[in-house]
């Protein structure tokens, strides 16, 4: 590290919505800082804002003793990084990409840095561009803890809450890719919910305040089902799985007869049938996670 | 109704965990109630509070002005209702079914209930069975106004909010489906995730935390996207619907990886590249809802 001439205290790879938003927060927390990205044209108020530009990813990695990348998946990231010339310029130096992409992709990359001699902290960033430098703000790191630790203080300029999840570099973008999936499944519903009601006469307006109800209600289940989970116990007392799987029935039924596709209540519907065919009817919903999750 | 000699206040059919709970409100309420189950045995504890119990479906709503019907689904409504001397007895009474189902059933039981002189109310219940009688249960009706307006003083007794949808009688129940579309995709989501995060080596009880963060952003972004829905407009800035595929994919690949099945995120991507591959990849994820419930 001792020999590096560092000109700036943080590097900045990938310039997209998300990648500004954690430039500007660096900027904001007055450090100083160097970005690149491949397309160039992206870095013009930041640049208003003191930031430096590199006129290549190895010049960018050079600048400062960490480099945090942030573009839109691992190919993006390895197109940029896994070049003889960046790995050089790397070397003893820190790389923390929050770039989302699997676990195995993460764990990949950890290997790559480890036999070119780069420092390597994988990391997921949870919430929207608007939160980064709020305290809204979630991240989430794997890796070395020592690493974590001694850049927490430059990190931490992106305002919220960090956590450090663990060694293993694919433990954050495993926590991201599981919470994505809740995510993404209730927007899907979510949609899908607005175009029934669409097809039955009623109007977004209509149904959303009767959806913050149903969304109000998921976090108690969430926090009493992973405790199910955990112990491996799953009472359906009240809401057995065979319930389920009628309400799942009546929900296929009319999206189809207005013509919706109802594929993700149907692959839904399929789960929670099988579960039951498997003998769990009387149980609770989420041993459909106990089932799926079998080897 | 003048003719009739009630021994009751109201009767309830249907002794599940759902029907007992709302006789048990009704008895709470000081009112007088008389009770029938298909299966004997079910009516122990309300026979020790004071109800009253049928020989027979005629002989339970013959006993009251008001019969609330709450069965497993329309089929098992139909069974005990559409015989002709159920019929004979409803005759210038009242019915409130709260039984779950489809709004075409709710239709067609509300043009029986015509054609027999019977006086229909149609209804959902949205929240579980310890809700019943709290501030915290939540209730639907549709129908004639006049008459919900006539039955809302025992009705009230179930406690919680209610609301008065409309005269359409499938009305109650396309919001039901609706909603309870955003409730089991969002449920199947959560149990997806604790699959894979298992397989991950993430515990339940380490996933649950950042679950709630993600439970946490659904009620605001409802909000803000029933209004894109509702004006057309499904701005994608900083999240468009190309985002979205990534991370679904992401998330198909990490579960398949494991052997849990991803048929649920399969579908809720295709959705999503459907929209995308008809031009929409800019927008925001609720264009899915314009897209599938095109005619």
């Amino acid at each position: 590290m001792s020999s590096h001439t560092a000109q700036s205290d943080v590097t900045v790879i990938g310039l997209g919505p998300m990648g500004r938003a954690l430039a500007g927060a660096f900027l904001g927390a007055g450090l100083r800082i160097t970005v690149w990205n491949r397309t160039p044209g992206r870095d013009g108020e930041l640049v208003a804002r003191g930031a430096a530009v590199a006129p290549s990813p190895e010049a960018a990695v050079a600048a400062s003793p960490l480099t945090v990348v942030c573009v839109v998946n691992y190919d993006a990231s390895d197109a940029v990084l896994r070049r003889e010339p960046v790995a050089a310029a790397l070397k003893g130096r820190t790389l923390v990409n929050l770039t989302a992409d699997t676990p195995d992709r993460a764990r990949d990359t950890a290997r790559w840095a480890d036999e070119h001699g780069v420092r390597y902290l994988d990391g997921a960033i949870m919430t929207p561009t608007p939160t980064i430098g709020t305290p809204h703000a979630v991240l989430l790191f794997s890796g070395p803890a020592d690493l974590h630790a001694e850049h927490a203080p430059v990190l931490e300029t992106l305002g919220g809450s960090h956590t450090h999840l663990g060694e293993d570099p694919g433990r954050a973008a495993a926590y991201d890719v599981a919470l994505l999936d809740i995510f993404w499944t209730a927007m899907a519903g979510w949609a899908h919910a607005l175009a029934v009601a669409g097809a039955e006469g009623v109007t977004p307006g209509e149904l959303a305040p009767f959806a913050q109800g149903i969304a109000a209600i998921l976090p108690p289940l969430f926090e009493e089902t992973a405790a199910d989970v955990a112990d491996g116990t799953f009472s359906g007392e009240g809401n057995p799985l065979t319930s389920a799987v009628s309400s799942m029935a009546h929900i296929v039924h009319t999206s189809e007869a207005h013509g919706i596709d109802a594929g993700v209540m149907r692959a839904a519907e399929g789960m929670a049938r099988r579960a039951v065919g498997l003998g769990h009817g009387a149980d609770g919903f989420v041993r459909i996670a106990e089932v799926i999750g079998r080897r």
